[in-house]
């Protein structure tokens, strides 16, 4: 039964030992809190084996004789395959089944026994909680076990890929713009200085950008600080400094230090200080550190970062626009090939990343595609490996959701269509989820609403028949940044963001049967003013993603004239604006696919 | 200009030089926290003159030679103008020009100055607040300055009213049942006794109530403590209980002591008591009374008291038939005098009341009703007085909000109906109000989901004309006691309690256009199973309230077949439901109020 992960594992417990730790707790995140952190940081996978492309949520405990890993619904099954013989047990995090990890680990430890975390990996909200709770019950607590230094001498270096400018063309706006909001956020906050460590809020400040420090996002890794007498100081190692990246970073008068230098600056901060810093991305050691007054900050920057500009808006069209046409090429080849019985999930990943990528202004994915055939589309965050890979035969429906990172921003789709003929069944959830759909697209709603005020607009068509789906229907969209960003979102739980005017958010009902099939309709809307009335400012949505809703999936009979009509506008939209850019063949596959439906 | 206020005024003053006093905040509600406290304690609206019947949120802030009242929007033309030549200015508490009253007093004070409040009748949580911010700026804070003892000879006493018991049949409920469910919530609080304040609660465990101690409200004035231990103390008035009403708590085991003794009670607990206190609902005073632990919590209680029973909801059935049919003679005799030209919106108050009041079973309205004409019903919390009475002549809409309180359970219902020929505006925008209603009305949704989830429903039709309201959709509705009560609602603020089987809330969507009319279509609905699917549990709504919508207000053009089936289905079970309880010039009136609409 015992892996090679089980063996790491007596690594690791030889150390706690040796140092008198009773319970270590392993991160699956970096210093930045990222949600794909870069191979240098993923020591949790890699003392467990529990691991995916698209990021695995999870924390690990390790006692003398236990070990457990947490994580969250979406990857129940795929943990728990991958933990056998790893001398790791799987722990939910949430569902029915949930076990509070900080609520567990205090309760298992006696009063005198050690709890130890690497305080770099770990938040300072996190690691406050925890030591708050350790110390109620008089256990103790190291916050500086660097566990990896000690057993994984083959871990990967951190990584070292070169830095390119985004262009501020493309951008719109200026570093200096960028900063001076930024600064103006600390005014309201009481501070005069920031540290930040989110990578995406550090790329997007700097119009920077990577290949490659971190899966399907061009972000690089660094610390950023900012302070009102203009300092601004960039903590990144050297070697991913281009001459061209250096002299956009002295045109902008940042100054460069090494990466690890971050924790000495912070600690040398003059006293007068009053430093920013976002208790949910700051680790715990880089605020142990902090020799100024620390001053607990919210997500200024995020909504900053938000709010795309008009000249974003204007390239994302542009980036839409070469994703439909990749994503025309994708679907008229899959229908052209599916009835050789020869496609498989894993080969349509590969076609479809390959004619993503021939854009030359394509650097990425923008995360790992989901390409479920069948029952594998009821798997919400489903990723086709050699191990679970299927054909595409028969009958049935493929849920594709996948994404492009385009220098012009970064697109995210889901569709579903039917291969062979689709049920009535079918047909009728497949409406429903587009009822959703169109019922959101078409809000109109006055300034300072929410989006967990909008979200039931999209689920109550599948509510009225004892359907629903549990996920999100909306998350931001970073702009060639992360593919998922904050502050808003339009989900059941509550978000206090409300949706403001440049907002990306994507638009993403669905419903899914277990072991039959998944359905999942998604697009990215921008937010826009709609109108100014007696009543106040009102604003809507508007379609950015050109790609059509499979016609053959549609059950007219039970769709209102106007929502028709919305389908109808957004295809004859999406010929409009991709036939421009396809051969004759594609032309007259998209005209197909965008015809007016009728009842 | 000066005026009998502000001799009041200038008593006051009087006795702060005397007590060194520099600033009097002036709760304007009661030790209960009472929306309508009674008559002992309107020593705000005593001092300032600024009263209403459906009651009046407003604290007042006295100073040695400026004076204030804050109050809420509902009531900013009003307080304006009462306020004239009483020595008080009105400030605004919420809107785009409010004041936060703690912030302007710790602004206004100097370093040393002495605030006073009388802590009978400010909440924990507002004096915590206050004291707070006082203390940050090194302002005194005196919390136990009874002003009115020494100013207001003229004092009306705490009310007498006799208590009467609601009978456990109409209820459905013993007394010990509640006792045990409220006992089994403070375990969860890690409590081990409870003192209740909120009126509401205390006589909803009892299953006693009083006429007109609070307006409109069947409620008491009275304390109520209960421990694990078997204890159950009423603080109350003596003069209240009659022989029967004693032999009730005498059955389930009350000691009854008089009503101020509570704080010595308090103060006497035992060490090892963990007092539950609602920091919302106890006095500032009874918790700086409390000799043993107190552990703060929410609301529990009112979260039972939501949730009404079988025997409940079949009781309010028969109220909503009795008010059906008042209001059924109500609105035909409208119609039938409205050509006089001699009905007025006080009138009008006057015959709805006795209408009401003629069922033995209806003890008092539920609140003050509002009766606006035209202009008048665009004011959301209008109330007819002879001051602004105006005839109910010409063409226009009447908006009639209004409710029973009756031992079966209490009602609230708005109906807008027009007299005279209405425009096509009106019936547009009534129709857009209803589609919301309707929308509403329909909703399924899963376990869990929180009214504000679904509120957008009731409002996305005025919105997408730009169009909005900007008051709740829905509040809960108790049971023969307050007409509005918590914890859920219908809001588009964030409230984090889950609508719930057996919760009645009302459904009010409305549309005001300033100066020229008002719409409100408001029933009562229960939340109530739907079915249990793969998906979960789902619940939908029932209306329990049975009256037509005036047919001459809509426009089908606008509806959806399902939206009109709605209406359809509905007016039947109004007609089948009251029918039989009208005489047949009334059923025939009834009929035509309820024939099925068409495009």
């Amino acid at each position: 039964m015992a892996n090679i992960h089980f063996d790491y594992l007596t690594r690791l417990r030889e150390v706690m030992k040796e140092k008198g730790i009773d319970c270590v707790i392993i991160s699956g995140t970096d210093p930045h809190q990222s949600e794909l952190p870069p191979a240098h940081w993923r020591g949790r996978e890699w003392i467990t084996g529990f691991e995916s492309g698209n990021g695995t949520n999870g924390t690990a405990v390790v006692l003398a004789d236990e070990a457990y890993c947490w994580t969250d619904s979406r990857y129940f099954i795929q943990a728990e395959d991958q933990l056998q013989g790893s001398g790791f047990k799987m722990m939910k995090e949430d569902g029915p089944d949930a076990v509070d990890l900080i609520d567990w680990v205090t309760e298992k430890m006696n009063a005198g026994q050690v709890v130890a975390i690497d305080g770099m990996t770990f938040s300072v909200s996190y690691a406050q909680r925890l030591q708050q709770e350790l110390n109620d019950n008089n256990i103790k607590f190291v916050d500086d076990f660097a566990l990896f230094d000690h057993i994984w001498p083959e871990r990967p270096e951190r990584p070292k890929n070169k830095l390119f400018i985004h262009d501020e063309k493309i951008v719109g706006e200026t570093v200096d713009e960028k900063v001076a909001d930024v600064l103006k956020e600390l005014k309201g906050e009481l501070a005069n200085a920031i540290m930040l460590s989110a990578l995406d809020d550090i790329a997007w400040i700097t119009n920077l950008r990577a290949a490659n420090d971190i899966a399907f996002s061009p972000i690089f890794v660094a610390y950023l600080y900012l302070d009102e007498n203009g300092r601004r100081v960039l903590f990144i190692d050297k070697e991913k400094i281009t001459e061209e990246v250096a002299a956009h970073l002295e045109k902008y008068k940042f100054e460069v230090e090494p990466y690890d230098s971050v924790l000495d600056f912070a600690a040398a901060l003059p006293k007068e200080t009053r430093l920013l810093l976002d208790p949910m991305k700051t680790s715990r050691t880089l605020y142990d550190h902090v020799g100024c007054t620390p001053v607990f900050g919210g997500d200024g920057v995020a909504k900053l970062k938000s709010i795309k500009n008009q000249t974003m808006l204007a390239n994302l069209e542009t980036a839409m626009e070469k994703d439909g046409v990749a994503l025309t090429k994708f679907f008229m080849m899959v229908e052209k090939e599916y009835p050789s019985g020869k496609l498989t999930e894993v080969e349509l990943g590969k076609r479809l990343r390959a004619l993503r990528l021939a854009d030359p202004s394509c650097v990425d994915e923008s995360f790992a595609p989901i390409l479920g055939w069948n029952a594998h589309g009821a798997i919400v965050h489903y990723e086709a490996t050699e191990q679970t890979d299927v054909a595409i035969v028969g009958d049935g429906l493929l849920l594709v959701d996948s994404g492009g990172q385009y220098t012009f921003g970064t697109t995210d789709i889901t569709r579903t269509i039917a291969l062979g003929t689709p049920t009535d069944e079918q047909r009728h959830d497949f409406t429903l989820v587009m009822k959703g759909h169109i019922n959101l697209a078409n809000a109109v709603f006055p300034a300072g609403t929410r989006g967990d005020q909008l979200d039931s607009l999209a689920r109550i068509f599948l509510w009225k028949e004892g359907k629903a789906y549990y996920h999100g229907t909306g998350h931001g969209v970073g702009f060639f940044i992360n593919c998922h960003e904050g502050p808003q979102n339009i989900r059941l739980n509550h978000n206090p963001t409300p949706l403001q005017p440049g907002m990306i958010t994507s638009n993403e009902p669905g419903l899914y049967l277990e072991g039959r099939y998944g359905i999942r309709c998604e697009n990215l809307i921008v937010t826009v003013p709609a109108m100014q009335t007696e009543f106040g400012q009102f604003y809507k949505f508007e379609e950015m993603t050109l790609f059509p809703f499979d016609l053959t999936l549609f059950e007219p009979a039970i769709m209102t004239d106007a929502e028709i009509d919305w389908l109808n506008t957004y295809h004859k939209k999406v010929y409009d604006r991709l036939s421009p850019l396809l051969n004759d063949e594609e032309k007259a596959w998209l005209q197909k696919k965008t015809q007016p439906l009728s009842k």
